[in-house]
């Protein structure tokens, strides 16, 4: 595989095998897109599938999968926590090799058009394909869910980007678009005081103050007896895995606090990792294509 | 390709591009492997070829090319800087990815009975897959080179592995064996004395006291006025590159020299870098196959 473009979509149906397994089977032993894991939540009912591929087949397996959630699943039918607005939630594209950000706007949109035209569905661009501010964000586009679309879509600022103005009957309605790779990144503190793991997260956060590209809380490890600063890193190319790091730890210091340690949930892309090498072994003119892995 | 294992075979023939071509050929466009990198050195008069792939399709490339560079090159026509004893001079196998070292050894041992019947042609075995601990050494084996061997390959201690105990007339005889992956990698300090480097480099080096896989020595940068542990990781899963890095930081202290940084030249296994940034962010719990690239 030449060039990586992950792809996320999130279906609306977590506990039908035979329906997720349809949904899974457009992804399967089709050449030029591998599907690296999927997991369903009962709870949520709903299926969060993780792909990579090339711009062509993954569009196209893309769009065979969006058609087969429109086929199966009905969401006047669908209950679960996570809040839903269609059949097929929300596909996030995003750049992991010889693919730029430009590239996965690009893809995002043709899947939108796409969809939207074989299907009858109403379509919405959000984060970097996103058409104004007020849509990149998907809980403002989602807010209301499938059963409050029925009258939002026909607000002016909630025109859908592509397709009809008007809900679908039974798959309501998706957000496609382009972002970057999120890390998923906690840090351990060794310490139970929860008010320090709430302080530290918010000195590092975005909205507080901190790095652009850090979403960040206090969560108590109740089992372990510690605290944690769990993060979401929004874009690890621009605000390092590291640099977060090293501020929560001289930001512990304070109150004499040292780090448990830290975890990485779900993937990573090598990058984020060679990164971090890097920059503690000072290496010099490191080319993350020296990574044997990366090679193949 | 489920299963990484990387081979890298030298053969003696640097110079003329039709038959290093020949020799290339034997590993393009086939299935369950991949030729990652190969270069030519003039002056050394050899061909460094970097491969990967599967148990199977692995032996069958490398033992094909091995005939290809019986028939091509004649040593005593070979003239060149590096020591040599035939053809092809040595090939080593390395387990990256679901492979074990025991699979390597088995694999080099099968290559080395393949080619010496295939082609008559003397194989000793070395490294991990030497059946006497003499032989363990490459250059213990090579020393002589292809116009010693004639004599050598009598010795009762220098009987081969495979093959006739006569030196080929033209191609010499090989070694084949499996081996760890070795790392190279430099560590550069902000001083220009050489005896800073050299004391620094023994005491980390294996032979003189310091950590079991590790080889060293001092060199001087001249164009940058500074000077630089050299460094080769012969088994960098039980000598950490960090441990390395952070000996010579604290030894280069007691002369209040700071590290101005560090180099890994060629390729690296992903391991070696996860490991890096395990140590640093203190990961917990921490799979390499959590590694994007690593899923591909």
């Amino acid at each position: 595989m030449k060039q990586i473009i992950e792809c996320v979509p999130n279906y609306s149906e977590g506990r039908d095998k035979e329906k997720m397994e349809k949904i899974l089977d457009c992804f399967r032993g089709k050449e030029g897109i591998k599907l690296l894991d999927y997991s369903n939540d009962i709870n949520h009912n709903r299926m969060v599938v993780t792909l990579v591929g090339e711009y062509e087949p993954l569009k196209n397996a893309v769009v065979e999968s969006v058609g087969k959630a429109v086929e199966l699943i009905d969401l006047n039918q669908h209950e679960g926590q996570h809040p839903r607005m269609g059949a097929v939630d929300v596909i996030p594209f995003i750049p992991i090799k010889n693919a730029t950000m430009e590239e996965c706007i690009e893809l995002s949109k043709e899947v939108g058009r796409e969809i939207a035209e074989k299907y009858d569905f109403p379509v919405f661009l959000y984060e970097k394909s996103a058409t104004a501010p007020h849509r990149e964000n998907l809980a403002a586009i989602r807010k209301g869910e499938f059963e409050g679309m029925a009258e939002k879509i026909h607000e002016p600022e909630w025109r859908p980007d592509f397709g009809p103005a008007e809900r679908h009957a039974t798959a309501g309605t998706v957000a496609v678009g382009a972002r970057m790779p999120l890390v998923a990144y906690n840090i351990n503190l060794n310490t139970n005081r929860l008010d320090i793991a709430t302080n530290i997260a918010k000195k590092i956060r975005h909205i507080n103050g901190g790095f652009r590209f850090v979403k960040a809380m206090g969560v108590d490890l109740e089992d372990r007896g510690i605290v944690q600063v769990s993060i979401n890193m929004t874009d690890f190319t621009r605000t390092a895995l590291y640099r977060v790091f090293e501020t929560v730890k001289f930001e512990a210091q304070r109150w004499g606090i040292t780090i448990a340690g830290s975890e990485i949930v779900g993937l990573v892309p090598l990058a984020a990792i060679v990164d971090t090498a890097e920059y503690y072994l000072g290496l010099e003119n490191f080319s993350i294509d020296q990574v044997l892995e990366a090679k193949l």
